[in-house]
């Protein structure tokens, strides 16, 4: 047997997958690192300390298995959101909380909405399930395609609001028609909505199609520890669990994440200061440079130069900030 | 919608899914525990060292992701097995590992076979993947069914060695017959190979077929980090990396895995002095107590009172210590 024996011998769709290509992390001093949107403040000086406090003088406590529930950090998350630890389950990163929920929902016969452009990870995992998908692609105006998703048939919807690459939060109103059109599963993935107007967790309460997915990654500063969570109805957290790795979340994650979640005050600042600025900048491109810049709810603006945006609405043959058109943008959005 | 309707929308299969259930992992102080392998030392001075270092004063490096691929695991790794980078994949632990070898290899027509006993892990993933299975039995001798494996028919074998929850380890002769004979991707699984007398790594060269996975959690005392690794053909490693989570392993387990792999001679001494307590007290069990025995190559040992092995015996209308008796000891392995 050789090499190509290995590919011959994978299910059919598996050769060729695109692995998810994640944004450049760059070795050494002297970056101002934007690519994958990152928070520019530390975590709250309460995770290294809770880290240091799990691994002790001699680490001996990480010889032990981590808990498998990471029940105390389903508790943080519940009373964080006024739900119960039951309609809460906590990922590897939110990345692990897709994957185990396209996994779920969605095969061959089973499609995945999501909307264009949004997360580019969607498409990857839908893949690696050989999943059929519904693209749905969004105009200049950025309005929730509520017909087109009610009338894909896809059994799951993922959609990301604030959405990237726009910045563009969208309104409860619209998730809630969303949610009362669509058939299937509804995945908000709001990576972004510490820093937005308001979020779709007050939406759960008699609504089991709906999974608000969250991430410790953005506001909590806590990307490099992997951890994100799935709020949902209990059913539905049922069926994640019976497909997630046991152990999907370190101790030091566990900590971390309880730590952080324990220090709202300290967010609310490095927050408020990530929104000031996210304000001042767009501002600033759009009345002093005369940029078109979408309104942000997340911590990182979308803009571009009036010409390139109307010579493209041109190409499309379609009004600048609306109509039909295409997503031309060719985004591909980093996590 | 109500609550079952998730479960409706859900693959027709995941609904009858079980978890995989985990060892009980007690909380407070004054327990000895063994139910799940883990390492009764500390990992190496150096793990506790290297976490604080990148945790550093505030914890600012966290948020920022960490190396998607791991890539300086991978070079420790590659170094310590004298094989390439290229032929190594980092896990969030094993378990990671193996979930990603059988969503490459298994599905609902392309089996998995797997021997019995062996990790309770491999049925649980197999159902997931909504994949066909092949359930090897072993006979009490525990020799490896050669002939059966060759003749299931499968695109993928999964293989404990040193095998759980027996402890006794697969010959090299047996392992690279099994390779010869069998038309699929063998995985051996080596979390106790750290423990025993060979193991099957230096198998690898020229034989594209085989997958050597290990896990840092059991002679590494990383069990609460989650690392774990593959050794394979750079092939079927491009294959894992397809479908791979981009950021599953986190700052600190690589931090951790880095500093471990990176102190052999203390983990000499610790392997050093868990086989000689597992040969004194298997030796003890075996000679003083007059019970059976299995000759472990692991870090537990597998005994039984003679009387019961030999009513087992006689229930199966068999030899006690060998014959095609199927598996009675009903024992669920866990890591």
């Amino acid at each position: 047997m050789t090499g190509p024996g290995a590919a011959r011998l994978a299910l059919a769709h598996v050769p060729g997958l695109h692995a998810y290509t994640p944004g450049l992390q760059p070795s050494g001093p002297g970056w101002v690192k934007l690519n994958t949107n990152e928070c520019p403040y530390p975590p709250s000086p309460r995770v290294a300390e809770a880290i240091l406090r799990e691994v002790g003088a001699d680490g001996a406590s990480l010889r032990l298995y981590p808990d498998p529930m990471s029940a105390q950090v389903r508790d943080a998350v519940a009373r964080l959101h006024g739900v119960a630890p039951a309609n809460v389950c906590i990922g590897n990163g939110s990345d692990d909380i897709l994957n185990l929920l396209v996994r779920c929902f969605c095969g061959p016969a089973a499609a995945a909405a999501f909307t264009s452009p949004s997360y580019s990870l969607y498409p990857v995992l839908i893949g690696i399930q050989d999943g059929a998908s519904a693209r749905i692609p969004m105009d200049r105006g950025m309005r929730l395609p509520v017909r087109e998703i009610a009338a894909s048939g896809a059994r799951i919807l993922l959609l990301t609001s604030p959405n990237a690459p726009t910045g563009v939060g969208f309104p409860n109103t619209e998730i809630a028609a969303v949610l009362d059109s669509f058939g299937g599963i509804v995945v908000v993935d709001e990576a972004y909505a510490p820093f937005a107007r308001e979020n779709s967790a007050c939406l759960l309460a008699g609504r089991p199609n709906l999974v608000v997915v969250r991430s410790l990654s953005k506001a909590y500063a806590l990307a490099g520890m992997r951890v994100g969570y799935a709020l949902a109805d209990a059913g539905v957290i049922g069926l994640i669990d019976r497909v997630r790795d046991s152990y999907n979340v370190s101790r030091l994650a566990q900590a971390a994440a309880i730590a952080a979640l324990g220090d709202p005050d300290y967010y609310a600042g490095v927050i408020g200061r990530i929104r000031s600025t996210r304000d001042y900048h767009a501002d600033s491109w759009r009345t002093r440079r005369g940029w078109f810049t979408y309104p942000s709810q997340a911590n990182f603006i979308f803009t571009e130069p009036r010409e390139s945006r109307q010579s493209q609405a041109k190409d499309d043959g379609e009004d600048k900030d609306g109509g039909n058109e295409k997503d031309r943008h060719g985004c591909r959005t980093e996590h």
